[in-house]
């Protein structure tokens, strides 16, 4: 008789400000700005509501939730006041917070990750649990032919300790517990052939990846606006500064790579060539949670006369992703609910390097998903 | 065998590359950046060629469009060596720009101008003919009861000199002499029901009002993006900086108010509701036809949490301009031969305060525009 | 044993932070931050303490100090736990906050004035008191023949209503008082003849006029730079936008045109000819008491090569104001008490629009501010 | 009775930039824009006249200098109707363009150079010449022993090949030839202590580093500006996007590192703290030869109060150099005229990164050179 969302990163700002978003919701305390699936377009009565949402989640790190809230609070990511009103509920949930199983043979630690999903679910009571990775972004991990095949890879998992990334072994302890995926990070995930098998075996849906939250955002409005207007672009440069928990980890560069090819993408797909330029991702720390983008483009009008726009983007990413945590946990578990299984590409709205053959202009990625909730009303009927 | 373009206005920035870029094109010395009739999606048999294209107009200013051309290059607006190779054909087009007639009754300069009109079909034996007013923007007139009802309208005019403001003349011309009729301005044109009356009675299309060029592009695609996340937009202010022809007139705070207002009107449409701040138009000679426009715009994203985004667009207005006005021609003149009458609410893509009840979403116009070009091909058939 | 302070519109958000900062200064729980007296070179025996500041003042507004203060916090300009812990010592200030006297002669008014400035001199035995205009910004008053002589002014004054605006009467009484002046706005203040013969005949100093915080202070340096490297600046246009206390009444033609001209002053006198655009201050409440300009300059430079620069500020104007003030109030009573009298156009680094033959270049106004200080140091030993 | 300008890297996008505005200037066909030794304030009788300047210089490249100049006129750099008018002249300055010499042995090529530059001399019977070192930024090289003493780096040189890099080289062969040198780049040039010994012993003076044309200046002004306020900067991370001959070179690691480091130096100079951030160079080869750089600055006010300023600088390189070059030429040879010795610290307003005890406020740089410029004519008297 509830929908249960388990946060990998459950300590960190994202998860915290999910949480303390979702209690404040419940309570009456605050308005769903930022949720889209509670734009009167897509409000649903297959998707679960906010009261009967149930969180739990692993995180390494072991800052109590309360506490986490207080530094979100302190540094103007949440209204201090709503902390203080929700410090019991916010409490509450403190006990279904588990460290991350560690260990030798990663079958073992897939086995324990998974039995603390199966625990939640059954002391709750929930009709299911959606796993939702909102974890530091992990390098691009080596390949490994175990990747292309699931009786290979529990084979390999069942004798070596390095065989899938964290993310990945979140994917493959969610889908044997009987749960559905998401993953709002640039990390691997379910993106493994191995995996699409086993939630196929399991009939479970999954999503990801990245979630599109500043901007990308823009540029997935932008870009197609060229496109429509037939204008030229020739360089779409762009710098993002931030200094929040995924930043330190981001500016590492093989993370950084993984982060920035994820966020041009959308300019190929959406105009149909790459304009030179890059995106860079810088760490400042003293930037805090807040995170300033500044984008350069220039490009070509009739007859070749140049042109430039440039944009500045000052965001505080964690408020932008928490309401798309709960949007994406209600819409996938109303889609597990509906027996929907594999990937769900109509949720590409929500991610910069979406699942599947998506459209990349936010436009197109709109009207998939307001057609795929109309879908779950009609499977609900 | 051919179709009319006729430019209120001819002598213009405008209208000068309009039609240097129209000779470029039919030359094959210039490819059709900012067409957007010559992208994939919209191409379409029923449009006539850039071959079969003619050029005429009227102009209160005597500048010869040669001479108008190289300002233009020194300017940088568009490249020398295309005016240089097309000197002689635009030398060629002269003939056809006429003064715009004077007179005391305003039937009798209304019906001098239909006589152009009627004399540039006949000189070249052309299919049909468009009117478009690329002039210098009107303040807002003072309302006339003559403009509620065609018979009183004419009436008047037979009697009086002040009772249609100058756009409103050409759009009563055109429509007198058999010509379709686009304003690329804020001004009056079409909009009066005496007007839209007479369009009827004589069973011809006409579209507008105020081309869609740089600021107001960016925000029919921005405030869209800020709806479907379900942020609030508390603020959205602008400047517009420019120097170029229009500039000066658009300083003065009447066409400032008509302009400004057309501006904001995207806002209120896609959001839902309009944000404090609004838009100025500066005037600042020495930029000449480039335009700076800075917009800042902020909101509020989940539990409050304010942010904020700003972007400069550097444009040249009338580079941007031309291809839209050649591209409204086209599909005016292709509508008009499918037999289409009264307001074009399916080219509200180009428009900053399109007619009718169009949608003020950048890509839903564009679906629309999509969808009528479809049903000018099915016409055609 | 002190010097008092007397705020004009003490119960603004310039006034209130200045007094919340002082008082922090006193009790230890802030530092020097944007306090320029504070800097090495600028630090002088000469200069009263935070310690030995009284505050005081007059406002129409009747909002208590401490209400206030708590609504500052909560918009962000100064820390909540400051407020929290100043509550007691903001509260002990109330009683020294008058209203403003009203009347029919002005004699009467000022007279009633400089009684408030005796009595606050008086019951806290203090050695002198500046009072420092922080009130909202004047329309430029209508001239007067008595403004040119003092025996006509307090001829006038003794029968007449309107003669001085409000910020000149302020300054008519502190001088009357024996108290010095400082205008932190764009006001009045002591700019008349009449006014500085006042001073004179009272052997006092002033000080003024409006604040440099924000977007002039930058003119102030990048306007040198640019003529330091002979470029030349073809246009110069800003936008501020801002939605506190003063906004809506800068927001008027007649202020706005005041300050405006303040505002571009600087141009002038540091390039040495005037670039085309002007300065527009927008008044929009919802941004509350952060400020944005953006500011645009357009320059030439070898061989006329076109060049740009771009800048936005984001500033908050109470809290760059405030420590200004209390600059001011102590280098005007250095002053004071080493015998200065008139104009201190030494004090020029401080106002957009200096009293006297100013420097505008903001590293020379340092120059003689170091120099009037190290001045002040030498008169004390 | 002329005196020379030897540009190593004679071909490039500067140094043609400066031929065509030094004949430009001669036949009195441009102004002194950029030009800063044509101020008022540093004109000079001691300076050659810009009809006194002879040009010559090394380059690996064999691009004519009338070809180049038409490109940099195609790119918007330089009027196109000045290298028409100019093409006769800048074809007799190519007869003194020299390739670069090669071998084994760096005491034979460094004898090679310098007979080129006495050659030169000789030829054009000049009083003295300048090295102006405007070729591509070097990576920074590894430490060698004879670096530290001018006895053992003669010996090294006249066995081994890669003692000296380029730009030392050519520092030292000016030397031996009786030249000055001016190090317009980053790279090493005469910043060895041999090479402080060897022009010693020449009785030669030398400048460098690292001319300030973009964003370093406009930092020069905007950090002392935060110090003068007593403003905490927080954070100041910039990144340059450029296309020019330069950019592909300073987008390598080991020069990036180089110009960004030269580029920070400023800030710590004058704020006393370096702020978190950097400056990041990206090479976006459709960008050309205009470089936008964008800047954000945090900082602390009063009581803490956080604030934000960008700017963004869209500069054309060349046209910023060129008349830079120009005045370090006449300032360099009127220093080496007057007897002058060593590091020219004066000429500090030029750099980036100063050679010297040289403060990095623009402001402080201007009066140094003021003085420098009253002493050369004092010296002249």
């Amino acid at each position: 008789m509830g929908t249960g969302i388990w946060l990998v990163g459950a300590r960190g700002s994202v998860a915290v400000t999910s949480i303390v978003g979702a209690l404040a919701l419940r309570a009456g305390l605050a308005g769903p700005t930022g949720c889209v699936t509670e734009l009167p377009a897509l409000r649903s009565p297959a998707l679960p509501g906010y009261a009967d949402l149930v969180f739990g989640g692993h995180d390494v790190a072991a800052t109590p939730l309360t506490k986490k809230a207080e530094a979100l609070a302190a540094a103007g990511v949440v209204p201090p006041r709503l902390v203080a009103a929700l410090l019991h509920d916010l409490a509450a949930v403190e006990g279904d917070v588990r460290p991350v199983p560690t260990g030798g043979r990663q079958a073992d630690v897939a086995a324990a990750l998974a039995a603390d999903l199966e625990r939640f679910r059954e002391r709750h009571g929930l009709d299911r649990v959606v796993v939702v990775n909102v974890s530091s972004t992990e390098s691009v991990p080596p390949p490994h032919p175990a990747h292309a095949d699931l009786a290979a890879l529990e084979s390999a998992m069942a004798v070596e300790a390095g065989v899938l990334p964290a993310s990945a072994m979140f994917a493959f302890a969610a889908f044997t517990a009987g749960c559905s995926y998401v993953d709002f990070t640039p990390s691997t995930g379910a993106r493994l052939p191995a995996l699409a098998e086993l939630a196929e075996r399991e009939r479970l849906p999954y999503a990801g990846h990245d979630g599109k939250t500043g901007e990308t955002l823009v540029k997935s409005v932008l870009a197609p606006m060229f496109a429509m207007r037939h204008l030229v672009v020739r360089t779409w440069s762009g710098v993002n500064l931030l200094g929040g928990g995924d930043g330190a980890n981001l500016a590492e560069p093989a993370a950084n790579a993984a982060k920035a090819a994820s966020k041009q993408r959308v300019l190929g797909e959406t105009l149909g060539y790459v304009p030179q330029g890059g995106t860079r991702i810088e760490f400042v720390e003293e930037l805090g949670d807040f995170k300033t983008a500044w984008d350069l483009v220039t490009f070509s009008g009739f007859l070749g006369t140049p042109m430039r726009m440039e944009f500045t983007w000052h965001g505080c990413d964690s408020a932008l992703a928490a309401p798309l945590v709960l949007d994406l946990a209600r819409l996938t578990a109303a889609a597990h609910a509906a027996g929907r299984t594999g990937p769900l590409t109509e949720l590409a709205f929500f991610f910069k390097d979406p699942l599947g053959a998506a459209p990349h202009s936010l436009t197109e990625q709109w009207s998939l998903l307001c057609d795929f909730v109309r879908q779950l009303d009609a499977d609900l009927s």
